[in-house]
């Protein structure tokens, strides 16, 4: 249940008006209807989808904010009940790879023998596109792919044996723009954040990935958290990303903290697995937005781009199954007895997301079909 | 200019109406107003875009291109002088390495002194997802990036000197779904072709591309020509691809000829420098298109996939610069004197499609500027 002061947006269908989609906020165990409240901008909420109030700015979205804070009328639903929808469209989806635990403990299994980290790792934040169009919202059935993997002398086809999640957070594009954002400018086009579960299918991935990056071990399904939490809310919680070696390239050099001192919690069909903290993530969000820009590429309202799976440095605190079990060689044993290497048909995966302290700000969830 | 046979679909505006986006059909020198014209289903253009006809289906489709070449009553506009638009919304965007030619030349150059070809090369039609925010219409100008490379002991950051161009075929889906789609049921969702220039700056691919594939390298444009030529124009020139050593996973395997006998050109600044030939593709694009949805990827109206670089077993028959001159160590002259490794600022390239027997079937052009 979110506080009174994270005030998230997303859109939602009320239990009493069926197939009717409003834009809210969330707040305690209720949502603000934002479609019929006393709120500025309230054009921006009539259509059922988030876009018109992210294009519209930070000013706009400051002034909400404000408003919020100090308290509008409006009629309220009850959270339970509410069926919530992917709150923007999405335009294009990029994922990164700025943990360097995680890019580190991926390097180990997917390339032995060689150096765990890439030579340009530390001076840019790597990343790619994925699939826009199947990213899907929180509590979306997720169906086991199928594919070609390959053990032994051939290639075979069939579902993947290896199916697993990816904790993340993801960063949601509010304003367009024409040419490179730089890292100062990163909350002048960014809005807020919600969490992204990049299920992967590890089989599928080894086989395809070289020479041009994951495809169909990524694309079936990416899952986002249905409540975006404003930048603004978090202004508290930003620290320094940790400390580096390297001398970076100055269009990627930071004058403001810009990391993000903010946990998650990995739970298996209910059983806590592991609690990445995403302050130990080597780039920022600003660093990742500034790279992706750089080359003059644009940006769209509801660009999406994410962390990549957020792993801390210690035991337990892995975003991904294929590192909490050194890929199948150290199951996890869960309270009912049973073990798992990778995800089994019917598991459900919640991620979720809290302050240091404690305040609830967001899950994403979803259970696997065969 | 295109014959009375192909009826190409895009989107313009006549000289005479700045401003108005109309959908037409390209014929001789003429463009068919089918927002005006007497049609079978005319609703469907109403909006200024291709994307309600491309949803509509092959039995629309079908429909509707009998009643053109039967003849149709409609205002014309003259082709020169309407401005083209891109014509629908690009969904995702999808680029394939599906030219054995290309990626064995690719593989010597990036990765020397190993197998030309990637292991899983001939199992799979290798692809990733590209920026589909950055596509453009033929004719926009195309800036030249600046990024991350590294040739001497660290990375340093400038424009790009190695900006290259990939000639490539783009198919068009229509219809979306909500799962596989076999290879018999390719034109049951791609509607047609396009010509596509897949703008690459190799020193920053170079730098970046290992391990997740390729990023800034490519995102900054991709461009595409603005008549979309039904796949039902192109019926006679279906051919089967060429014959493989590599027994196929049943789901890749075709019932049909799926393969395309069509002839590309690449001009620089007027100048011929490649033919390559589409028929030398490995891959068929109904391989690319179940491949790409085997793993339960839906389709959405106005995904875009392309053949990846196009190139010919002889010498001249390359889809790209670093191809043509064995990445800059032959550099090609040319008519004015000057000589070329990659594209200058100012420099045009045109790509161009035609039939065997020399019907033109459309062009994408981009000038760089600095």
């Amino acid at each position: 249940m979110f506080d009174a002061e994270t005030l998230p947006y997303g859109v939602f269908t009320a239990a009493d008006q069926p197939g009717v989609r409003r834009v809210g906020v969330a707040t305690g165990a209720e949502i603000i209807d934002l479609s019929a409240a006393r709120v500025p901008h309230a054009g921006l909420f009539a259509d059922g989808s988030l876009d018109p109030f992210l294009a519209a700015g930070p000013d706009v979205w400051s002034e909400v904010r404000a408003a919020l804070l100090a308290g509008v009328e409006g009629p309220c639903v009850p959270l339970a009940g509410a069926v919530p929808h992917l709150p923007f469209t999405v335009a294009d989806y990029v994922d990164f790879y700025a943990s360097e635990h995680h890019a580190s403990n991926l390097g180990r299994l997917f390339r032995p023998g060689q150096p765990p980290l890439t030579p340009n790792w530390k001076h840019l934040p790597i990343g790619y596109h994925g699939r826009a169009g199947t990213v899907v919202v929180s509590g979306t059935e997720v169906r086991r792919p199928s594919g070609q993997t390959k053990t032994g002398e051939s290639p075979v086809f069939g579902p993947s044996a290896r199916l697993d999640i990816e904790a993340e957070l993801g960063f949601v594009v509010g304003v367009p723009s024409a040419g490179p954002v730089s890292v100062d400018d990163f909350d002048r086009h960014v809005f807020g954040v919600c969490l992204l579960n990049d299920w992967s299918a590890r089989d599928i991935q080894a086989w395809e990935y070289v020479p041009l990056g994951p495809f169909l071990g990524k694309s079936f399904a990416t899952s986002v958290s249905p409540w975006i939490v404003p930048l603004e809310a978090l202004d508290g919680l930003r620290v320094p990303v940790p400390s580096r070696e390297t001398d970076l390239l100055p269009y990627l050099r930071e004058t403001a903290d810009r990391g993000l001192d903010l946990r998650l919690e990995v739970r298996l069909n209910g059983h806590v697995v592991s609690r990445p903290p995403y302050a130990s993530t080597h780039w920022s969000p600003a660093q990742m937005l500034a790279h992706m820009t750089v080359n003059g590429a644009t940006l769209r309202t509801g660009d999406l781009f994410a962390s990549g799976t957020i792993s801390g440095p210690e035991p337990g605190q892995a975003g991904s199954l294929i590192e909490l079990t050194r890929a199948g060689a150290e199951k996890l044993t869960l309270p009912d007895g049973t073990t798992r290497a990778f995800l089994e048909d019917g598991d459900e995966v919640v991620i979720s997301l809290a302050t240091p302290g404690g305040a609830h700000l967001g899950e994403v969830a979803g259970r696997i079909t065969g």
